[in-house]
């Protein structure tokens, strides 16, 4: 089914990028868009009476999950329905929304989430494999809501669905800050809304080890900063993810990564230190001994536990970044590795993930690990001349057991090495979203970017270092991967790590960008239409904020509290052209640390927001039409921000905190005032002076400087204003 | 202290009420206000540097608390302090600010929570005699931050603070709605930040049972109506409410309000019936039957139980609004009453309570009942005749054991009489902030309404019914409680009954509203300046977001669900000027059950709007003054609202949900133009005519009936500034 119908979208894909398969006639407003979708003409009604029926064989989570959308579909619509209970015993066929699902599901992964989804005046008939297709169905439902004088209603649509990977997950660190419950609850909801199925949930790092531990408290009293979930509360997350379908994955890091472990038992490490929990953010020696063999016993028994607290077959072990200048700094370990025909960091890492993974086998789990823990024992520029050869394979210890999942974080290049060696992979390189990046980015960035030697439109995102090597083979007609090593990338996930983001802002850094990729790993890899993604998305995001997302919400309180008043209408135009500081860049200030302030006016800031995407869009019209409308409409932007400054800078007077806003605000006056006499002096036909120009150009370079670890986002639309009209 | 406190504030009270003790040069920005403040002209600066440091001894939670406070601080400030955490081995003498505190405090009725603050421009010297008092200061503290150009200071101050009220809580019902754990958190942070000690968790009614139950767990899975507290996350509540100096007191409701516990156990029932879990609201007849021995072994397990997972020494047992009904049905029930001359329902009830008692005090708890619980077998009627003979004791059953706390929910006649009978007590009535009443009327309904025959000004608030006699009695110089029954008045409780509240819509029902009713039962009586009051309710106000509070965020957030699209300008505008409707009013409506939507215009609404209030002001301002800058405001309005209403109108053809919020737009719109009429006349000395006032008169009849649950709260003003500027 899933090889059939990507088949068919790379015809479609390949005849024509431009022609949509989903809008005949009728918008979907659906986010992710599904394989399939037939609107017909006619529209079911909702009323009070409303009910839900369930035939077949299903868990108990679809009954949680259908009375859970009775009672959202009645706050979205004001309904009074009689009740929101799904009766199981009462399988009424005059309920309006009846589900067929034939299976009881196991929430695993390859589980069946595939559905169909039929609506017509009569009423909704949702068929599914299991009930974990029929609760995909339910958020799609949920989304094709819409009203009108009389009330509200579904449009009528035959939309088959089935996901194109298995694995389309989101990952939280809680070392860094400490996410507490109420952040993963309602981000599970949301990851169900947009159909994720995987909570990779990251536990240890330099910074803390965050759940309970009844073998090792120590665990507890010195390594988790104060923070960790008990075993009930880990029970309860996993039992909220599993009625919505999704799965999680824990991880603890290891052997590097691993300061808050070794802080409490410091007979762990490698060498002699006075181990502290870390409260800055990068990559750090502290590295367990893996020469040792007491240090397995620990590890096993800690393994254990963890491995008996999560019911998911997978469990991450990391193996990323492990500096191994410990180890180097070990003479024991230096002749452990000599006695053992170890020569390098990653040929002794390899020596330790197989003891590990043993663990992990006996109880029952299969191991996933960073991309690392695959790689031969090389030095990168060896590496490089392998992939320069094409020989992939060479890269690759053969040896490792099949059963791992492989997440590469490096790109492409691992991936398909990875694939190629029969190991079942995932890409996260290109959904980093804590480094700010546009959503635009994330959601052109495909794991699968090629078929049947097609490479897809804009999908470069995730090609660079080794990787153009990749494109030139593609466009000389060479086979990336076989159907069989194809069918291995099983998916994707968005990582979340939370050095800069604190519970009130984490929202806003995952939401609503994370949709995008929640559809790149569901939808047609042939849905790639941009600006019908960010037409989609912002309906989407009011969606989120239903199911508690505060991304939209905290936004304004924040800003209050930066104000000191609820006056903030200046700020708010303010930061809708303001972005974060993208990739690392905010790390290299070394102020920021776990007790750093995450409260500033870049905390505010979201990445790619709206307005300036809209704004970007007003010079673009206005360069290529010249109409008056639009003009007018610039100058009214430039004249309120002239006007904001005012503002700002009477609020600043009293506020250190709006200090760094202060700085864009003049710029951004600065800039206004210079293009209202640009628009002037065009009226009048004159060019401005080369004075004019410089003192334009200074501005911009002014301008263009990062203040409170934020940049002005409109100088790239000004500049090309400028030159389309001086032209 | 105390004593000499309240007799000071009397004596200030009584000679001048209008000059207020605090505001001496220097504003007050705080709430609940101190005992005594006195500023001094040195501020502290806040730096990157400051600590904190406890000195003496102190429980973990003052440690906790102090590193919550840095982290609140640097929140708020932006400063990148190098650690959070407040070391108990290292006691800096350096620390800019330094606690303290006498003793390890103890969270339990009538512990210490008095403190001095005094700051200057060396640091910050907290003293009290437990960490809880440290723990207010810290509070305090939070509050007084300020900020200028340079930075964040402190002003410096003395302070001197001791709270007038040893009980001062909060009722969260579960059954009807359920709270869960993040709105507790919030809900105690917020509670923390204005003093209050208790939180009073209803767990059981005719709705639902909620707590987890190992003795019963039939109470979970028939009676919890799925949502119930595990034992684990009981622990959870009361840890995090200890940590901020908060009590946690149990109510299970008994013998009615029973319909919960009687649906998993119909055998405890007085009759047989169909029984099922409740999902509407109001009184209903299901009760125990008191007269079976088995019954009492039944709840002997529950008591202990429940007792066993909460360790305040009180213990809530309800005992309200008993129906008797289904008493009276059974043949065996009153036989019994006959056979033991017990010949009222109260009788009965009070053969109950002594019964319930005994297990209670076994597990080493206090009582707490609602008042029926004092009251004698006798009729309302009769009760009458003896408050009109100011025969209170007669009515009081003196035999009942004194260490039970008596909660008045029927007013000021119920408190008197148990503090007459040397019961303690506490006030509800006049604090049932589920009904929808402005600030003002809570705050001055004051549980201790008169001091040597003096009734403080505006407190009638609580005098109704038969307790003008009260006021009589007072008037005619007559003693109502001596000093030592006075003292038996320990404080007041909040109540929100969660009939009409989600967890959205939960704090914009309890915020800021009850940080008013906070300040009423920790601040000396003689703080009550309305307008003051209400100035830094909105400084608190925002405060209270800041520790995770949704009762300014979420209005937005359901205005655009409500609106289905982010443009919700002009909604926002109306909602500012509606009420939801006061008192039981909502309850007449048969279809808001536990399945209504909670998402309507009426739960977006507020009670007591801040722009309301602004409202009433400029009117007021208009008609003293009559000032041209005043009117053209008032004109500006006026257009906005009637632009409002074509934006609301398109907007509602639609969207069905938005009909009732047009009947508003259309009466605002209509006014409008009737009002600008009015005024243009005005202008050339006209004035209108007769069919004019028919008119207005008409229109104001129709713009008062409610539309959607909800209220037009500017008919007053309007019809004021026409009467007024007639003449």
């Amino acid at each position: 089914m899933m090889n059939y119908l990507k088949k068919n979208y790379i015809i479609a894909l390949v005849t024509s990028m431009s022609i949509s398969l989903y809008c005949v006639g009728q918008q979907a407003d659906l986010m992710p868009m599904p394989s399939s979708i037939k609107f017909n003409q006619e529209n079911y009604r909702l009323t009070d009476h409303l009910s839900v029926a369930v035939f077949g064989k299903a868990d108990e989570r679809l009954y949680k999950e259908s009375s859970r959308f009775l009672q959202r579909l009645a706050e979205r619509t004001g309904l009074f329905l009689t009740s929101w209970n799904v009766d199981k015993n009462l399988q009424d066929t005059n309920s309006a929304i009846q589900i067929f699902s034939e299976n009881k599901g196991v929430v695993q992964l390859e589980m069946n989430e595939s559905y169909n989804l039929f609506i017509n005046k009569q009423g909704v008939i949702i068929k599914a494999e299991s009930d974990i297709g029929a609760i995909r169905a339910l958020e799609t439902l949920l989304q094709l809501i819409t009203s009108d004088k009389e009330g509200f209603y579904i449009k009528g649509v035959d939309i088959k669905d089935t996901p194109r990977f298995a694995w389309r997950g989101l990952l939280i660190s809680q070392p860094y800050h400490f996410m507490p419950m109420d952040v993963i609850k309602r981000t599970l909801d949301a990851m169900a809304v947009v159909k994720m199925n995987v909570l990779h949930f990251y536990i240890s790092d330099d910074q803390g080890y965050t759940i309970q531990s009844d073998a090792y408290p120590r665990l507890n009293q010195v390594a988790s900063g104060g923070n960790f979930f008990t075993k009930a509360q880990v029970s309860e997350i996993i039992e909220y993810a599993d009625q919505r379908g999704i799965r999680v994955v824990p991880e603890i890091d290891l052997p590097g990564h691993s300061t808050a472990i070794i802080t409490a038992f410091p007979e762990l490490a490698s060498i002699k230190r006075n181990y502290m929990l870390q409260d800055h953010w990068g990559v750090f020696d502290p590295t367990i001994d893996p020469t040792k063999e007491k240090n397995y016993l620990f590890l096993d028994t800690l393994l254990t536990e963890v491995a008996s607290m999560f019911k998911d077959k997978y469990f991450h072990i990391g193996g990323d970044e492990n500096t191994g200048k410990d180890w180097a700094k070990n003479d024991s370990i230096k002749m452990f590795m000599k006695e053992n025909n170890l020569p390098t960091t990653l040929a002794l890492q390899t020596y330790f993930n197989r003891k590990i993974q043993q663990f992990l086998r006996r109880s029952n789990k299969n191991a996933v690990g960073w991309d690392e823990i695959l790689m031969k024992e090389m030095q990168e520029e060896e590496a490089k001349k392998y992939f320069e050869n094409g020989d992939f394979k060479s890269l690759i210890q053969n040896d490792l057991p099949k059963d791992i999942v492989i997440q590469s974080w490096r790109g492409m290049e691992a991936l398909i090495s990875s694939a190629k060696n029969g190991y079942k992979s995932i890409l996260s390189k290109g959904y980093y979203i804590d480094l700010n990046q546009p959503t635009s980015y994330h959601y052109l960035n495909d794991p699968v970017p090629f078929y049947n030697q097609v490479i897809i439109p804009d999908s470069e995102a995730n090609f660079d270092r080794f990787e153009s090597d990749i494109i030139k083979k593609i466009k000389k007609g060479e086979t990336i991967l076989d159907t069989a090593e194809e069918k291995l990338i099983i998916g994707g996930e968005a990582t979340m790590w939370t050095e800069h983001v604190s519970p009130e802002t984490f929202d806003s850094r995952v939401w609503p960008r994370t949709a995008a990729i929640a559809e790149r790993l569901w939808s047609p890899a042939s849905i790639r239409d941009v600006d019908d993604m960010y037409r989609r998305l912002e309906i989407i995001s009011i969606q989120l904020e239903w199911v508690g997302s505060t991304h939209i919400k905290n936004r304004n309180m924040m800003l209050r509290r930066i104000a000191g008043t609820e006056n903030t209408l200046a700020l708010e135009h303010l930061v809708d052209y303001l972005e974060p500081l993208k990739g690392y860049k905010r790390n290299e200030a070394d102020n920021f640390t776990k007790h750093a302030p995450y409260s500033l006016l870049v905390d505010i800031a979201v990445p790619d927001p709206k307005a300036l995407r809209d704004f970007n869009k007003l010079v673009d019209t206005l360069i290529r039409f010249n109409s008056k409308q639009h003009e007018i409409k610039l100058l009214k932007m430039l004249k309120s921000w002239k006007n904001d400054y005012t503002t700002i800078m009477q609020q600043a007077d009293k506020n250190l905190l709006l200090k760094t806003a202060l700085v864009h605000a003049e710029n951004l006056f600065n800039i206004s005032n210079m293009l209202e006499e640009f628009l002037r002096l065009k009226h009048i036909n004159q060019k401005p002076s080369k004075t004019w120009f410089t003192k334009f150009n200074l501005i911009i370079k002014k301008a263009s400087l990062p203040s409170g670890y934020c940049e002005l986002m409109v100088l790239d639309s000004m500049t090309k204003l400028i030159t389309a009209k001086n032209n």
